[in-house]
């Protein structure tokens, strides 16, 4: 039952300061923008969303080195935001540029 | 820019009432209750969450047969849950019985 696991791939439209959690690692908060399309029920179909995405420790540090516009293959897990927030968010894990 | 793929495995804790879109197709909403442990920084931590999800056509048929309590794993991609909705959403391709 543990399986969770994200690949997407978009351009990152927003990127939030680096932060350090308590115990002293890198945190940091952005957002994809997704447009592809999709095969759903047999018939192909755009999807266009934002995707909440939190990353830490070397993969926040690589983030923040990026720029608006970079596109990117984000791999994950989705998860709550935060503990007090039950909005959804990829938890990256890896992250590609493309 | 098309990869857009999630695998998640949970039970079912709602499945909402089996409706017809304009266009004659069958589409449900349903959520899943997904609780597993994964490794983020390379630390393992709980992930507890819901995943607001839709299906149609066959897929949708399907799910209105699972009672809540199913353990199951859902394969698709993310989305906005309604054209209306910002709130992103599994949209499931793939379902399979645990």
């Amino acid at each position: 039952m543990n399986c969770n696991q994200t690949v997407i791939c978009g351009e990152i439209i927003n990127i939030g300061q680096l932060r350090y959690t308590p115990a002293g690692k890198a945190v940091i908060e952005f957002a994809l923008a997704h447009h592809s399309k999709q095969v759903e029920a047999g018939i192909q179909r755009q999807v266009i969303c934002e995707i909440p995405a939190v990353a830490l420790a070397d993969t926040a540090n690589m983030i923040s080195t990026l720029t608006i516009g970079s596109l990117v293959k984000l791999t994950g897990f989705l998860a709550k935001k935060s503990r007090i927030s039950s909005q959804l968010a990829l938890h990256v894990t890896h992250i590609d540029i493309i």
